[in-house]
């Protein structure tokens, strides 16, 4: 660890198949008035939502809702649950779903009391709220993003065709408390489960192949790593597991809390191919991670080749005696893709609707990261993408 | 993760080599009338004292100060703070040291406003605080107990000759900020610093070695063990490489601030048999457990057999192949014991004071746990510390 940063995170997180239970505890905290955060009614169809209406009713909460939060939220429907929460003048916002409602809530808890308009301030000028911040609580119903224990919030300019995620750097934009029930996790098809099971993986990936110092956040990666990979496996082949499916909550809300991240610089190159490949697709998110990670690492391995032969011995158990430096680092990349594809996860671009003539376009549109092991160059990422195919 | 558990820990930590200059900032949170609380006075021949106190002068602060905290805080020491802080009407207690003088900070903390004996209602009754809490602050001078992050305060009662420790529940006992310098860590002799170096490995090991279920809070604990095992090879050879002591002080933090016992059982039976050791000969805390553990491990070995296996393979990079799960599990232990050979550890119970004659008296003064592998009776602990001789 050898630069200088700051670690605050101060999330209550209530876990565990009772979890729900300190909802009421929390709610003696805020006000009355709360507004009620949703996506597209599948809380509605498995009960969750009359679960917390009841105990919202039972606590005597003035209760408004801003329902039909989708998978991107544009900036059209921040607007409107800025003015719900302004005319309930919301006490509390309560997340339920997954990541993107909890994104869609910190965005709305910036901006509710804010005089400039949330786009240019947030997401174009990148400044922090200035502003009194609506708190923020999440009863989490999908796992992956890590939303649950962060400050980041992801927004989409449908008009401007800019889907741009600010990290606040004020932990009072993390949420208040999240609720982690893993058996709300448990109805997810399988497509969205291992989408999402990667999607945790690749989060510790982009925060681990990054930086040649001795870092003990990459212990802790190694950790994260080896447990998706074990519980995974588990729930691949029994997705009703709760065990294997509380372990992948947990690790997904680890991923991506900025602990792992410590001291070390992070390359989150993965994620900027990813979601050029998403914005020309609408491909899901974990999976188009899924199809262009092994091309990259391939490509970026001998520029961190040390890093690759740890990840390989670490993470995989692989045996490093009588092979050179270079064998050794394949083996874990080999190792890693025979595990995706015991997950069932898309392995190449051409599955997701990419065609060899969009690869310009796809590599004009990805944002180019400077911190990992290789800088690209545009001919390097059309390369990538090619060997995605 | 079977259970249902909480998690929350809002301490903010400034982490490296400049981290002293958030000091200010954390300052203009606070009233005008800080509390500074320190040890033996070290702080003023290696200069931290003075860079401290002429933040807080610039800031306009008014100091008051609590010198000679002892390395386990007396009942009559916390007495005497109380008095202070209260006579200073303290809008902030800021520690300077190691984990006692955060300890004694803490516990002063929820004293200052008690009614009631803090002795009687803490640490006999063991109950939370129900009075108005002083904010603390910690400057970390030496590495090891975590308490930097955590709510946990040790108090001795000389008296009746008991050294308790209270976990708190409320996360508000936490301290509100902790500065962690690796280079204050610099200076501390040799024997000093393998013993915290044991006492942050053993931490992780007694929050491991208990349960059955499968659960990432082990995965992270791997990644720790690993990261103090390879740090510590690198700062007892160089005791002034900053990295490898950087990367150690980061360890203990995250070593005991509840993480890695989320969602699982631990086994505190170490500390048990170590303080018991402590009790009588007042020997150095990570020495006393350093010279009971492998004899308590390996006695206990046969009942979790499985979680040894499961330490000899992820953290000692144990080769399983044609060998029985006891031999597996037996080297493990054995690559534990040369590392701790390695560091210079003491041993056997025997170097530090203790004879044949005194292991009944040291038995009878052993707390029992009964969360571990194998609850253990009184003629199981004796033979225990005989083996440790």
């Amino acid at each position: 660890m050898l630069g200088n940063f700051t670690y605050c995170n101060p999330t209550k997180l209530y876990f565990g198949d009772a979890s729900l239970q300190y909802l009421n505890a929390e709610l003696l905290k805020y006000g009355k008035n709360v507004v009620l955060i949703y996506g597209g009614g599948s809380i509605k169809r498995n009960g969750i939502y009359d679960e917390v209406t009841e105990i919202l009713k039972a606590a005597g909460k003035n209760v408004a809702e801003i329902s039909g939060v989708m998978p991107n939220p544009t900036l059209e429907k921040l607007y409107e649950g800025i003015e719900i929460a302004r005319g309930h003048h919301a006490d509390l916002l309560l997340a339920v779903g997954g990541g993107s409602v909890c994104d869609y809530a910190k965005a709305v808890s910036v901006s509710v009391n804010c005089e400039e308009d949330p786009w240019e301030k947030y997401y174009l000028r990148f400044e922090e709220p200035t502003c009194e911040i609506v708190p923020v609580g999440c009863i989490l119903t999908m796992v992956g993003t890590g939303s649950e224990m962060n400050a980041g919030a992801v927004i989409t300019n449908r008009e401007t065709k800019m889907k741009i995620g600010h990290v606040f750097a004020d932990e009072a934009i993390m949420p208040r408390f999240s609720i982690l029930n893993p058996k709300y996790t448990l109805t997810l098809p399988p497509y969205q489960m291992v989408s999402g099971i990667y999607d945790i993986f690749n989060h510790i990936c982009e925060q681990y192949f990054s930086g040649e110092d001795d870092n003990t956040s990459d212990y802790l990666s190694e950790g994260l790593m080896r447990s998706v990979i074990h519980s995974s496996r588990i729930a691949v082949k029994d997705p009703q597991n709760y065990e294997a499916r509380s372990n992948l909550m947990w690790t997904a809300t680890w991923a991506l809390n900025t602990l792992v991240s410590r001291g070390k610089s992070t390359d989150w190159m993965v994620h900027m191919l990813g979601q050029a490949v998403g914005a020309h697709t609408d491909a899901t998110h974990g999976m188009t991670l899924a199809a262009v990670s092994l091309p990259y690492y391939r490509y970026i391995m001998p520029y961190g080749l040390a890093k690759f032969i740890r990840f390989a011995k670490n993470v995989w158990d692989v045996d490093a005696s009588g092979k050179s430096d270079e064998q050794v680092a394949a083996e874990g990349l080999n190792a890693m893709e025979n595990w995706m594809k015991e997950l069932g996860l898309v392995m190449n671009i051409t599955e997701l609707g990419v065609s060899e003539e969009m690869l310009e376009d796809l590599a004009q549109s990805t944002l180019i990261q400077t911190d990992g092991y290789k800088v690209l160059d545009h001919d390097e990422i059309v390369e990538i993408f090619r060997n995605s195919l």
